[in-house]
This record gives structure tokens, C-alpha cells and sequence, in this order.
């Protein structure tokens, strides 16, 4: 068995421990942030990585740091994503960006050619996903210094845990700080565009903006058969229409050249009883365009439909809090390095954007950033069916395990 | 003191203290079937009434019967209503009747002019209102043969207690039946009409004819973000569309003469996470209206309509379990004994239809029923704000004294 043989069936391998953490009947993980089973997978990522000479450490935001030392006292070289998971979600999504991370610095690590400039740090995000607590990007948030961890660790879950006691009850909290030099992740596309165009590599641009909002609609407590329409104020209805709306201002407002993505993931209804008309609903509604003229109309025009469904429907939708992410490039230099690995390992790639978030979104915003996908069969993501092949997985880590050698031997950043 | 003021006071204070009983800062009740709260509610109500001479007993399915026999043998008028409540539920609704039944029968034994022909029952139903366990009026629908009890008692809540277990639980289940000769009921009217026309007393011609039914839209889970537009089945689209609907066909079908009232009161989404776009939502839709025809008319749009957002929003709607109530009349000699009496007492009056269900509903389809209300202010109901004043909730114990008085004296049905 050759070394290269060796390692990919060791990735494979891995990828499938990994994956029964957690594991649904339908083929999915249910991992959210700081569960025990979100707990479990960083227990077992530890003993992975330490196996390897990896030192591992946790930030006060539960950031966990998977640390490989080859030039002592250098400055670091990050490679990141998330083992936390959406209620139902799939198992690549994230997961596959941390453990292709590992395995891309085992590589180096075991098959250095040139002299190292920079350590390797491993890192698994706390709380990508922002679906137990809000908002996502969590962990590296705080660590870009977007959010204080403070804020972080009072915030609670919907039966009023906090991320401070959820981490403590897992044991996966610290008082870690690193300084990184640049930033990689590779994640599945979740979306088909690497698909449609037969590529297996996707060398991400740019993220497209978006803008997040959490709407309330409020109305009046009233019994749904007894009380007349006329006197009705009902809450649900207002963000029934609410919804509808997005989803018209998403059709109205995307051109050939620029998309407009319009959704509403988190719909509660109060006091959601079969016979009382709602006195409440508490929304998220998002606008996303790669376009930030676009996109701004489209946000427009939503706020103005906020405006007519408060006239038509007899509520009142107030706007709590918003994250508003700008349309913004990744490092041109960095794009170009990812462009020259994948040609000479002879892997089909192209330039793509990200509709979605990802915690390269924040890093890139404080250092040198590359971001790559694979591709995600028909698209499908956030969901038990999310699938890439082996083939896909194993092409990914190559060339990160490619990207991570020349940029540990300085030909993107200097130490 | 004359006697009459001392039992103005007793009903009054009895009120009041029944209104402790789980009661929200927002000066209504939260009694939800077999919570606590409901239980400590019941205990009152029985050791209230045992101090009258009164004996209680428990159906099968928590239905609480307060005997009070006045002729060894004979059949037994019953008067009824609910002690439980919605969440965040008004003070009035339902508690108000059972305390007046109460109230009535130890006047009318108090004050027996002529002899008497029937005993007196005066019934807590269990579960009227249907939020924690569905449906609504479960313990009348039991007896009046309309559910099986063990369906009923089978039934869970959304934590996964049964209805058996929560009925141990508060220890207000037995195996107790009775049989009844004619049944009574005073309610709140949970409307406005009694009000906008200076009456004191309403007397219910008819119940409206109510269509309920449980929809499912089946979406496909996906990214709110990655997933494009035109990917997307999402759930909560179809089922924010279908709430827009119902009202669009209140508003279209509805006539001067006959009015159609839709509602959707509860409204769950899964998997409900901000940034996954739902796979699926199971909501309740009603359609009521006066008038059969009308009601006909509106439910087929209603039904069209699901077609029409099943194709543009590309989901599939299924419809589960489906409650019908075709609209049906009150006795018409009760209508006239009621009417009478309130002439005797000078107590303006007048013939109203019931939007909402009651209890009455089930006990009008197997024994003769008088269905009385007094006004709500305002028509607010549901709804901790909603308010009866002293006056009329005195006005209407009175005249359900008088009925009760003439019923028991053979006036209405024949022992």
C-alpha cells in the first residue's frame, strides 16, 4: 500500500467515524452548537489530532484550536470550519472542512520538501450553524472581534441555557488567543453551480451581501371564530403576508446578471392555539444579492412592503435586531495561489461567489483569506441528503493539502 | 341584608376567587385542560359546592359532574360549561357559566316554589377549549358520543402526555356517567353584537357552520441562502400563502347578509432554524359562515386555492384530520321559554347565532338545550382583556335562575 493510498483511505475513514456523531435515521447529523453530540464530535476530534502531535486548546468562546508546531515560535497558519450542524442537517457541511484540514496538515507535516515558515492550527468554529443560538458565525465572530464574548455567553437558547453553561457542560471552554497569519477552509458548495458546469473544484471570489433581519408582528389576542374580520389584528396573518412578500420581492427584483435570494427560515407564533387569533410573531426574513445596488433596492422595496401589509392587515412590525454583510472580495493573491495548485494537480476549477455565510466571511475581513468548495450534489444542503462524492471529498483535500504547503512555505503571506 | 344581595355578593366574591386560579399579570387565567392550574381549579369548584350540598363525581374522560338531587330518583337537568382556559385566556370564558350553573341550582333549591320534577347536574367539561390536547370540546364530544374516550384518552400533548396520564396526574378522572334530560348553558357571547345593540341577554337561535381542518405542506429542507429560487420547496412559502388565502376568501365570499369568518390559529414549522428553509408546516385552518350555502361556496375556493399555491410554490399540501359543524338550531320551545323569562325579569334581550363552539354545540344534537349569553365588551376574547361587568354577569345568573327554576318545574321537557 502506497502512502498516498494510506492517507485516502484514512480521510474515508475518518469522514465516516465523524459522521455517526450525531448520525439521524435519514442519513444526516444532528449536531447543534455545545449539544452533547456537537460535544462528542469535538471529544473525538481531539483524540484524532493529538494522536498526531496536535495540541489542543479552547478559546473563552469554546473555539476549538488543533495545534501543530514546526518552527517554533512562528506565527500561525489557520485552517477552519465547524462540526456543529442544523437540526436534521447533513454531514458535510462544515464537518468535511475540518477534518480535510487536519489531514491537509498531517500531509504536510509528514512530506515537508521545502523549509516551513509558519505552525498549522486546525481550527473547529464554535456555533457556525446559529440555529440553537443566535446569530450564526458565532465563534468566529467573537474571535474577529465582530461581537464581544461577553455577549456570547449570555446569550441563551430557547429553554434558557446560555452558551457559557452550555460549553462548561460540555468541557470544551478556555482561555486560548492565537495570532494567525492567514486563513483557509474549504467547504461543500451548497449550491450547483460546480455541478451544472462539471468542475470539481469551486475558488471562491467573493460573498455576496446580506441583510438579516428579525421582524415582530404584533397584534391582538382574539378568538378566531367569534371575533369579525373587521376587528381582527391578526399577527399571523401580517407575517404570512410578510413572507409571501420576500419571496415576490426575490422574483421582482433578481436580473440575469444579479441574483436577488429572499428567505425566512424561523417563523414563531404566539400563543399559537388552535381557536386564538395570534398576538404575535416573531420572523427572520434575509435579502441576499451578489449586487450591492441590487440588493439595496430589493431591501427596499421589502421595508416598503412592510409599510402596506401594516396598513392592509391591522399590525404593527416593529425590527429588532439586524447583521447586515457587505458584498466583499477575497484576496486577489490568494484566488490566483488556489487558481495555480488546482492546474497543476490538474483538477477542473473555476471562480465562483458564496450565497452562503461562512466563517472565512469574518476572516477575511482581519487576514489574507482563501476559500474553496467542492461540489454538493444537486445543491442540496441544510438537509439529511446533502451529499459530495468520495472522489469530490479526496480531490479537496489534495489540493488544500497543496494550498496549505505553499503557503507554510510563504508564497502567500510572509511570517 | 336581604337575601338577594347576599347572593349577589356570594356569586361576585365565588368570581373572584375562582379568577385566582392560574392567573396572568395580564388580569386573565392561564388553565389549559389538566395542567395544574386547571386541577387546583377543579378542587376549588368541588369544595365549593359540597359545602352547598352538592356530591361530585368524574366520567371516564374528566367530565365533572356537581349533583345536587332534589327528587330521590328522577332524571337530571344539566347545566354546563368549562373551567379551562386558553393560554393568556380571558377570566370569563367558560368559568363564568359553570359558577353561574352552580349559583343557579342552589337558588333554585333554595327558593322551590312549586315541586320539583328533575335533580340538578351542574357540569364541568373537560378540555373546551382544545389548545392543550386537541380537539376542542373533548369531554362534551365523549359524552355526547361523538369520540371514543380511548381516542380521547390516548391523546397527547405536545410533550407526549396523554390525556389519561394528565387526568391521573390531577386526579379528576372516574368512571361516573349520567343520564340527561334537557341541558342549559350561559356563556359570554365572545362577540360584539349584544353590546352595539344595548342588550343584556342573548338568545342563541343557532350555532354557524364551521369546516376545520389540519394541513401539512411537505416542502424539501435546503439552505436559505445557497439554495437557489428555483430550487426551492419550501414549506413555509405554501403555508404563509394558504393563511393569505383563507382571508382573501373571507373577504371575497362573505355578503351582507351571510358573513364567512377564516382563521388559522396554530401554525408549527420544521425544522424552524433561521437559516434552513422548511421542510414542512402543519397549520389549522377554519371557514365558518351562517349560512350552509354560503360556507359551501367558500370552502371550495378555499380548496382551490391550495391547488393554485401547491403548483406556484411548488409544495404538496395534504389535508389531515377535518372537523365538520354543520350549522343547526337551538330548540325552539327552549328559545321561547328563555325569552320569557328574560321578559319577566325586564331584561333587554334578543335572538343571536354563536360564531364559536361551546358545549352546548355536542348537547344540543342529543338532549333539548337553551344556549344563553351576556355581553363581552368590546368582543374581545381570548384574550386576558376580555371583560364582562358585574352587572350583566348578575343579569345573566339571574335569568338562568328563572330557567332553571321553570325547567326543573317540567316547563320545558317532561321527567
Amino acid at each position: 500500500m502506497t502512502t498516498q493510498t494510506l492517507q485516502t483511505t484514512s480521510f474515508l475513514t475518518d469522514f465516516r467515524s465523524m459522521s455517526t456523531f450525531g448520525a439521524t435515521p435519514g442519513g444526516g447529523v444532528d449536531r447543534q452548537a455545545a449539544t452533547s453530540a456537537d460535544g462528542q464530535t469535538r471529544n473525538w476530534f481531539r483524540g484524532l489530532v493529538e494522536g498526531h502531535g496536535f495540541e489542543v486548546r479552547y478559546d473563552q468562546v469554546g473555539n476549538q484550536f488543533a495545534l501543530l508546531e514546526l518552527v517554533p515560535g512562528a506565527p500561525y497558519i489557520a485552517i477552519g470550519s465547524h462540526l456543529d450542524s442544523q437540526p436534521l442537517g447533513g454531514r458535510f457541511d462544515g464537518a468535511y472542512g475540518v477534518l480535510a484540514g487536519a489531514h491537509a496538515a498531517i500531509r504536510v507535516a509528514s512530506l515537508l520538501t521545502s523549509e516551513p515558515q509558519f505552525n498549522i492550527a486546525v481550527i473547529n468554529w464554535f456555533n457556525e450553524e446559529g440555529c440553537r443560538f443566535k446569530p450564526s458565525m458565532m465563534g468566529s465572530s467573537v474571535f474577529t472581534g465582530k461581537i464581544p464574548a461577553e455577549q456570547v455567553l449570555a446569550t441563551t437558547d430557547p429553554s434558557g441555557t446560555s452558551v457559557r453553561e452550555a460549553l462548561e457542560a460540555i468541557g470544551t471552554i478556555g482561555d486560548f488567543s492565537l495570532d494567525v497569519a492567514a486563513y483557509l477552509e474549504i467547504h461543500i458548495e451548497q449550491g450547483r453551480s460546480l455541478e451544472d458546469d462539471g468542475l470539481t473544484i469551486g475558488l471562491v471570489e467573493s460573498t455576496w451581501g446580506a441583510n438579516k433581519y428579525e421582524f415582530v408582528v404584533h397584534g391582538e389576542q382574539a378568538h378566531t371564530g367569534a371575533t369579525l374580520i373587521a376587528d381582527r389584528q391578526d399577527a399571523l396573518l401580517g407575517a404570512s403576508a410578510l413572507v409571501v412578500a420576500a419571496r415576490e420581492v426575490a422574483d421582482d427584483y433578481s436580473t440575469d446578471e444579479h441574483m436577488v435570494i429572499t428567505s425566512c427560515g424561523e417563523f414563531n407564533v404566539f400563543p399559537n392555539s388552535p381557536v386564538v387569533v395570534a398576538s404575535r410573531v416573531n420572523l427572520l426574513v434575509d435579502v441576499r444579492s451578489t449586487d450591492a445596488a441590487v440588493l439595496a433596492a430589493a431591501d427596499a422595496e421589502l421595508h416598503r412592503r412592510v409599510s402596506l401589509i401594516e396598513q392592509r392587515f391591522n399590525v404593527r412590525i416593529s425590527q429588532g435586531a439586524s447583521h447586515i454583510w457587505a458584498s466583499k472580495a477575497y484576496d486577489a493573491a490568494g484566488l490566483a495561489l488556489a487558481a495555480s495548485c488546482a492546474s497543476a494537480l490538474g483538477l477542473p476549477h473555476g471562480v465562483v461567489r458564496t450565497l452562503a455565510g461562512h466563517d472565512s466571511t469574518n476572516m477575511k475581513d482581519i487576514v489574507p483569506t482563501i476559500m474553496l468548495f467542492v461540489p454538493s450534489a444537486e445543491g442540496i444542503s441544510h438537509n439529511e441528503r446533502e451529499f459530495t462524492s468520495d472522489a469530490d471529498m479526496l480531490a479537496g483535500v489534495d489540493l488544500l493539502t497543496e494550498v496549505v504547503s505553499r503557503v507554510v512555505a510563504g508564497e502567500f503571506v510572509q511570517p
